[in-house]
């Protein structure tokens, strides 16, 4: 076997080798090559990394490597590592393929030591960075590579300041900080029983072991199931020659964007800050200026970093995000990647890469996404208004809500019955507050991140919600909230909730509907840029999507709205709700039914009002696909609730009145309990234990489309049986529909041709495709209740009970109800494809769970080949969106000039 | 392609051949080439079946190998068919691979006309018997190839008997037949429009095209569905020469077996009919006598027959039932197969026919059933003291039950509160009927089969019942039964139910306990032969097995009982009942604790209780694998019923009364409340979300295995967590347990090594099986919970409410609680076991659900290649027994002499 190459110097790589390199190598690599000023340095491979997280030392060669690549940058800067006089510094940095900010660990100034610093200081001629310079690598060192608590420095380091009196850095001269060296020295031998290493190379290559290290480090390891990044990667290390933006006036260190992260206008967007370092940027410790103000600076380094910043966005064909440091008038090129921007910046920048010949529609699809699209189609709060804003937090669950603020739950369900909008104001919420979310418009909670438990139920219930404000101080005790700038809310005073920003703003803020639902509503604005690029991408997308976006919709008004939004046909019409209301009583006596007649009764009660449902639907509906499935769920749930009915009866007994009707309920309340409703009689098993229930249905449906035809419409309803675990179930269910149609066909003289399918629920459902297949002609994947299953938890119970705390503990990286579980529930998916196409070649295969409309499960769910996927209304526009994405990245775009 | 060939001759056939010739066909020709008195006749095969269902007609080619066959028979018998002189008559029968019986059709006397009756009317010199032959073909050949109402025929019948003043056909003579065959044959004139056929060649072929049909009859689906017997593999037809048992006193008909079937004693027992045919035998018009009066009647053919019993005896090396025919003098062999035998007489015989050289020890443990080993295991009703059967039904669920009848299920439960034995009696018993069976010791029903509500619900609970007895009229009204001798029995009347034999009788009959399970306590009779053929065989089937057999027992004391029935280890140690009682308290101050000192307490006060309890047990299975289940049932099974407790609480506040306690608890019994529990926070969920409450567990195993190591024992603990389904809880709750054992290590200074492995219980862990077993040291599945969440369906809900309905239609063939769903669950076992192995080679495997004692499983998981099964102690005997047949079956035998 060759040796392999372990090191890449900057000027062997390129932004393909993100794998090997991590993302910061590849791009300086990538810079380095077209002639950018990069300072010199090499990058040592992720396998080096695994090597050494397998065996615990670095690979044999790596250290001789190592020694070439160094010299050849001791060669480049003209200086030599270690070297007395002019020592060469640099950084050890780490940078994996994915980004995972604050994870890993950076060393900077390494290479300097007893002596070296005295070199430094002298060609620097200021001593004072030169010791500032070196206790920073001890400290970082000490504490990235030594384990030493970072406390100790910072003592030591107030302590010379207290001694100074003084409580600022820069007030420390170079004695100080000579002496504080010396301080920090003590610190290391005292924790290591070490002195603190002056051999350079030994410092470097300590250095390099702890990123590597550091890739195993447990917020990593968190992060990285959080993210589900896996953990076998590693990650790179580039040794980077340092350069200092803080020798002076004619240093200095910025950041810039190529064009608008906002807009996506071309132009000069960044700051700069003066005889500064990176940390002192991010210390925040003196103002940045305006990037434009450079060219009054140095008008030399301004113009060469214009140049540059075309030559990167010509490269990289989109916006770009640059670091920079000016050295004693010498510009260097720190960092570049593509840049992140709002969502509406998104579009525009893709709408005008297209403009510009830049990139063509198909790369246009692929620089937007359906979560930016989702963004700009909540209502938002017009902010154009003067506004008081209390503070932020993290944007949990999107949407604009107003409401009063309530601090208890008790609260929120008592305001909310009584008809106010409430807004649940807590530190954090528990199981306890599940009443009081679902009563409230909005949720706002000082504590906790994206996972916390009001992060992850108010996503499930699609609940506008702000975390983690911590600037907000909560008194849940005596019901009030106090601004940062002193405002206080107390319980009743309203506040406005901005999920999608994480702002919160005082009062009522005015709510506008999103310009882009407006323009999917076909009430654009088309003078809108906006509104004309996402026009653009949409009627590519559609052009290029291989798979079919349908709609979930139970009422006609929903199937005309689904219909306006993109929506090609009905993938799930729910029939429950057509029995509540006033039509809960013919169930009633349905189930009351003592008898075949009053069974018959009831049922034939309920025909024509199911018909007129129907007849509604299908209209809406007219030419589409309109798929339809009989009653899913648990007869119970059409009863009284048995703890509720319970107490009244044993109330009326003890005060010795009996209500004749209750009782009869109670016995069939007890009849009908079930222990665990969602794995009862429900569905397909209705269908087979309550007789005639499904062939109304069949009737009703097929009644409606015949008597459309009549009138010259064009219905295209199709039957889906629910729950079906096995082929005989099917057969069965079938026989008897087919019946029915047929019955109907005679009795109309008009023939329908009315597909028969199932949805493919349950895991013996998919395990056993092939079978069921031969009697489905049409599959359609229920994930919701597929994860229920193949997980074995009911969303209702776990949600708010363990779901957090998974997110938290890194178990799931994002809720398997968000988005498909791919590697259990999405397995089911891929074997109940792959097996009922085995059977039925041209067996049309979508998905009607909520997946449908989530942006990662429709890339899947195209990768597997389902024929389209189904999704609330206000979601279709992002799966058509994704479902076009999916085909160009798995290889099948459309326009790819 | 050649031309398949579609007719054998009985020559051309063999016993091996049932695929193709039914178990019928390959049976004859087995005879016939053994050189024994087989009427000439030849077989269509299954395949020609197969083509007429695919087809609508028979293959091509057929007719003519048909005639080349009839040709042969004719010159055989030296009659022709349709020969108005002397005709040749033959029977149509149909024969599947499986035994289907009663389920097909068969046409006898094929090839009388208005011609060939009078021919066969001198030859047999007995015109009453032609015209009956005549009378009976063209019934039969009506009713099953023409589908005329069978009614019809039995109306004219009845008609004439009633002109004759006669209500016994053996009072018809010929006048009277021949009058009736032109009844007859206005009745197929009338139904089908045309005359009877007189041509014998179209008659046979239009049989036969019937006897193929019938395979898809709607009760033969049925019935196939219901035991799982595929619905493609046709049945064959065999076309044989008729002979009459009726021809006069030196004819008769009768029925042998090889030996006795009750004991396997060899000898000679049958019963004999003289001057008759098989269906006089099963109309029961005469009685029948010993076959060994057969000597005294006709010494010639008893001899013969003798000689032809010890010849198939000894070449199916088995028990053979026989059917067979004397004509005029002459001995025909009409059937043979292999002969059902009691439970006792199978392992008799199969000792009996090693003794005698027959068969080796390998064929003796096949000959055998787990099933009859149940048998023998139950306890039994002594009926050797005289006792009064009132009747008997259907041997639905097991086991000897004695009680007061009761007549509705409210009666049931109050009785049984109060202490009483009860006995519930029903017509048929529906879901409202679940407390009453709960409530009763055994059920009686006097309608529906095995797959009846009854039957399953029963089998569910293992509980005792008898279903179907129809004999028993039950008048649930007037709450008594009556008996076909006029007894009746009514409410508080003591009566005794034998699940086993289906045998119900009046009184209290004595429970025995059974001979073999005293053996297998250690207390055996060993002049028993019964116990002895028991014993040699389970002797030989422990050296043969390749599986473990472990037991699920809870106690000290089951873990003693499994040993003493030959368990290997404990697979399933449930560690919930060790919360119940008492310590139910500790759980509730658990679970109501407000801070961590009061949840660390009530942990704490669970110590050493839960230690003592793991003291007893690892005590019992010293030396031996004891694998402990962590909790798993949710934490508000601890706390009172949320319906009982609002209802107490509702009351009290009615009275105006408060209850603090009450109220607490009614907080926490809403906090925890599911909708359903099955899916909700428990198993691995319990132990990520309620701090200490695995590591108290896993404490006190290690805690008292360490003492009983020092009390130098061999204690072999293994814990295993329940409900993972994603490889991340195991990790974290492993790391948190190996954490624990170290410190128990460090604490007590024994080294403990405990295997920690996870229960597969929900379809994501069998999917991601090999992320899984990075974690695991052994996997066992969970096939009960398995089960309940590949179908979607929770046992405590579904079984009552819809199982009988699903096994009446044929979509169970048996309850998938049973035996294992192979195609479904049993896939996902598969899959589990496949990857799991595949990451560690070395994974040890079992099951621990209740299929871990059922036959059919046991050979599924033999297959799949487990490592062991564990079930509860009672099963333990049959799952040794099947693992070592499943073996042998599979090819893995030890005795292969």
């Amino acid at each position: 076997m060759p040796d392999t190459k372990y090191v890449y110097d900057f000027a062997e790589g390129n932004k393909d080798l993100k794998d090997l390199l991590g993302g910061k190598g590849a791009n300086l690599a990538e810079m380095t090559n077209l002639g950018l000023p990069v300072p010199p340095g090499f990058t040592i491979t992720t396998e080096a990394c695994t090597v050494f997280l397998e065996t615990g030392s670095t690979p044999d060669g790596l250290d001789d490597e190592v020694s070439t690549h160094l010299a050849a940058l001791e060669e480049a800067r003209g200086k030599r590592l270690g070297d007395p006089d002019d020592p060469l510094l640099v950084s050890v940095r780490s940078g994996a393929k994915f980004s995972m900010p604050g994870m890993m660990e950076t060393v900077l100034n390494v290479g300097l030591n007893d002596r070296s610093v005295e070199g430094l200081a002298r060609q620097a001629d200021n001593p004072r960075f030169a010791w500032d310079s070196y206790r920073r690598l001890i400290q970082m060192f000490g504490k990235t590579v030594q384990h030493i608590e970072g406390e100790a420095f910072e003592d030591a380091l107030d302590e010379v300041k207290r001694a100074k009196g003084t409580e600022n850095d820069l007030d420390l001269d170079s004695d100080d900080l000579r002496q504080l060296v010396d301080v920090y020295k003590g610190i290391v031998r005292e924790h290591t029983g070490e002195d603190f290493p002056q051999d350079p190379r030994e410092q470097m290559s300590q250095a390099v072991n702890a990123v590597f290290a550091s890739w195993n480090s447990d917020r990593a390891v968190l992060y990285r199931r959080q993210e589900r990044i896996p953990g076998d990667l590693g990650t790179a290390v580039s040794v980077v020659a340092m350069v200092f933006g803080n020798l002076g006036l004619d240093s200095g260190t910025g950041v810039a964007f190529t064009r608008d992260p906002g807009t996506g206008e071309q132009g000069v967007y960044g700051d700069y800050l003066q005889n500064a370092q990176g940390e002192d940027v991010v210390a925040g410790i003196r103002n940045t200026v305006p990037l434009q103000d450079l060219e009054k600076i140095d008008k030399t380094s301004y113009d060469r970093l214009m140049e540059i910043m075309a030559t990167l966005e010509g490269h990289y064909q989109d916006l770009c995000d640059i670091e920079f440091t000016i050295e004693s008038g010498q510009l260097w090129m720190l960092q570049t990647r593509v840049g992140k921007r709002t969502a509406a910046a998104a579009f525009r920048i893709a709408s005008q890469l297209v403009d510009e010949g830049v990139i063509d529609l198909d790369e246009a699809v692929q620089r937007v996404t359906g979560e930016q699209l989702v963004q700009l189609m909540f209502p938002q709060f017009d902010t154009s208004a003067k506004v008081h804003q209390l503070g932020r937090g993290m944007s949990a669950s999107p949407g604009a809500a107003v409401g009063k603020a309530v601090f208890d739950s008790y609260t929120a369900v008592k305001w909310s019955r009584s008809g106010e909008d409430v807004i649940l104001v807590r530190r954090e919420t528990n199981p306890d507050d599940l009443n009081g979310m679902i009563a409230a418009r909005g949720i706002l909670t000082s504590r906790g991140g994206k996972t916390s438990h009001a992060a992850v139920v108010a996503r499930g219930m699609g609940k506008t919600c702000v975390c983690g404000a911590e600037e907000l101080q909560v008194n849940t005790k005596r019901r009030f909230l106090t601004a940062p700038d002193g405002t206080e809310v107390h319980e009743g005073d309203v506040i406005s909730v901005d999920g999608s920003t994480g702002r919160v703003y005082l009062g009522e803020v005015p709510v506008v509907d999103s310009p882009v639902v407006s323009y999917f509503e076909g009430n654009a604005d088309s003078s809108d840029d906006l509104v004309e690029a996402v026009d653009r991408i949409m009627t590519h997308a559609d052009s290029t999507r291989r798979m079919g976006v349908r709609a979930n919709a139970d009422t006609a008004e929903d199937a005309e709205r689904a219909r306006r939004f993109g929506a090609e046909g009905i993938g799930l019409c729910r029939t429950e709700h057509m029995f509540l209301g006033e039509r809960r009583q013919h169930v009633e006596r349905l189930i009351l039914a003592s008898d075949e007649e009053e069974r018959d009764a009831a049922l034939e009660a309920l025909l024509p009002l199911q018909r007129w449902d129907f007849l509604q639907l299908l209209t809406a509906m007219d030419g589409l696909p309109t798929t339809i499935r009989l009653l899913d769920p648990p007869l119970h749930e059409f009863l009284p609730n048995i703890t509720e009915l319970s107490v009244r009866v044993a109330l009326a007994e003890s005060r010795g009145e009996k209500n004749e009707n209750d009782l009869r309920l109670m016995q069939a309340v007890h009849r009908l309990h079930e222990a665990n409703p969602m794995l009862g009689l429900r569905g397909v098993r209705l269908g087979l234990v309550v007789p005639g229930l499904f062939n109304l249905q069949t009737r009703a449906i097929a009644e409606a489309a015949a008597q459309l035809v009549k009138l010259g419409k064009d219905p295209k309803p199709e039957i889906m049986i629910p729950l079906v675990g096995s082929v005989q179930e099917l057969e069965i269910i079938r026989a008897e529909t087919s019946q029915v149609l047929r019955e109907v066909a005679e009795e109309t003289g008009i023939d329908l041709d009315i597909l028969i399918g199932t949805m493919i629920e349950l895991p013996r459902a998919a395990l056993t495709a092939d079978q069921i297949a031969e009697a489905a002609q049409f599959f359609s994947f229920g994930t919701n209740d597929l994860t229920q299953t193949t997980w074995g938890f009911s969303r209702d119970d776990v949600e708010a009970a363990f779901f957090s705390t998974y997110l938290e503990v890194g178990i799931f990286g994002v809720s398997p109800f968000e988005t498909i579980d791919t590697e259990g529930v999405g397995e089911l998916v891929r074997i109940g494809t792959d097996k009922g196409r085995a059977t039925r070649p041209d067996l049309k295969v979508g998905v009607c769970g909520e997946h449908g409309g989530d942006p990662d499960s429709v890339h899947f769910f195209n990768e597997v080949g389902l024929d389209y996927v189904s999704c609330s209304p206000f979601r279709v526009p992002v799966a058509r969106l994704e479902a076009a994405r999916a085909t160009v990245a798995q290889g099948g775009g459309s326009d790819s000039r």
